[in-house]
């Protein structure tokens, strides 16, 4: 049996990604409050992994969790990409039309601001510091008055009822985790690999770069510029690519031997979308 | 006298980016609950301006706000570049050992979080939905005992007493915003544009398209790829480059002729950071 660290508490959108990776490997999970705590758990061996958002198709790339994966150089050993869908969520004997309060992390209630307006013009919205925290927060109270925002996961940890189905307004949102680990190992199968690649900041720096990826077949996913704090004619980039081992590290080598500095983050399976 | 639209109230970052970008000039600030309303103020021209955050040091693009840039096609006349620092704020006679609750927007609470960890460890943290209406929530409510965090012209705003000054734990949080118009204006001067670069899929797409700004010395400064959802074979990227009129006509005319689909968003002079 091995610790998973996450942020957030049971039914959150880390603990479902997490139960979506280590599917039935028995795991114990370790609640963290914050980032920062789920790193600490994976440094000081509390936790084998930690499951981290690193990026949302609305909200982009979380560069805080990119910093502390460099700054801790723990290895990317997998990633996850789960599609947020909101639930709204009550007692099972709650009316609709007799819902005045809704609770849920301010994030969510934006995600359903549409449905919220249109359904429940009155309702008064209150923000938690958490969805599944939200869902605890009527049941124990025994709000038969209120409903929550969360996912399904949170609904059944409660025994709370889902009343309306996927309530987001934007039908596309998806958030990608990745798996880290406190040391490397070598993953069966591994296809895709991050990166942070430095280049010079010579017109053309990139482009040469980039020539190492297309003259090896070398698929992009994701590429996204970083400005350099305090460095002015360097740029960094997060890279996300499609690459087999030995084309991974004929491709690392020739960004080397192009005065590339290049910090491999991760070799791991691709996540099904 | 024209209006501006931001999302947030007076004293919040979007109020301070606006007045750090039109200065003395005399204007309206139309508050607005969400960022989609920004865009109906603008859309119906009851603000003949917004200004939405685009980018965060530490947290990436907002995605959400480029996409209602293209379905609005909205130019972007002009862009800020604000250094976001969190102040200490209270009343003047507040003793910093009698504070016991300390008011925020979750994310500015998570940005002092060492600062609050090591000097408040006792402190009630109470979030609150905007940073500046923490301040006036102390200040009408008279709490004595509690302080915000916010910006200094909060602070200002309310009459209320900075008692310290810049508690972010990161030094380095910038926030990028554009300023949004309904019509296109000519912009003198004009040095930067953003685009949104869509090329196949095929290995060296991209390789190809960069080649063009490298060949026209057109310096890159944000290159972001972005999945299109729906098509699997094609990719779109945010770009950033500095370019006068001349140059960016003529990389864009290069690009289309290499089956590039470009979409100028705006061009306009570059923040000075």
């Amino acid at each position: 049996m091995f610790s998973v660290a996450i942020q957030g508490q049971y039914g959150s959108f880390h603990d479902e990604a997490t139960r979506q990776f280590f599917k039935e490997q028995p795991h114990n999970i370790v609640c963290c409050e914050t980032f920062s705590e789920v790193f600490t758990q994976v440094a000081d061996g509390t936790a084998q992994y930690g499951v981290v958002a690193v990026e949302n198709s609305l909200y982009g790339s979380l560069h805080e969790t990119y910093d502390r994966i460099v700054a801790h150089r723990f290895p990317i050993v997998g990633e996850i990409a789960l599609p947020i869908h909101q639930q709204l969520i009550s007692f099972p004997a709650t009316y609709t039309q007799d819902i005045t309060e809704i609770y849920s992390h301010p994030a969510a209630l934006d995600q359903c601001r549409n449905f919220l307006e249109d359904r429940f013009p009155r309702a008064e919205l209150v923000e938690f510091h958490d969805t599944a925290g939200a869902v605890e927060h009527i049941h124990t109270k025994q709000l038969t008055h209120a409903a929550a925002i969360a996912s399904e996961t949170a609904a059944k940890l409660y025994g709370m009822t889902v009343i309306t189905k996927n309530i987001e307004d934007e039908p596309d949102n998806t958030t990608r985790f990745v798996v880290i680990a406190k040391k490397p190992s070598h993953i069966p199968n591994a296809n895709k690999a991050s990166l942070i690649l430095t280049t010079s900041h010579e017109p053309g720096a990139l482009y040469a770069a980039l020539g190492i990826f297309a003259t090896n077949n070398c698929n992009l996913t994701k590429l996204e510029s970083r400005p350099i704090r305090g460095e002015k004619f360097r740029y960094q980039f997060i890279v996300d690519v499609m690459a087999q081992q030995e084309m991974l590290v004929s491709v690392i080598h020739e960004l080397e031997q192009q005065h590339c500095q290049v910090t491999l983050l991760g070799h791991y399976v691709a996540a099904t979308v």
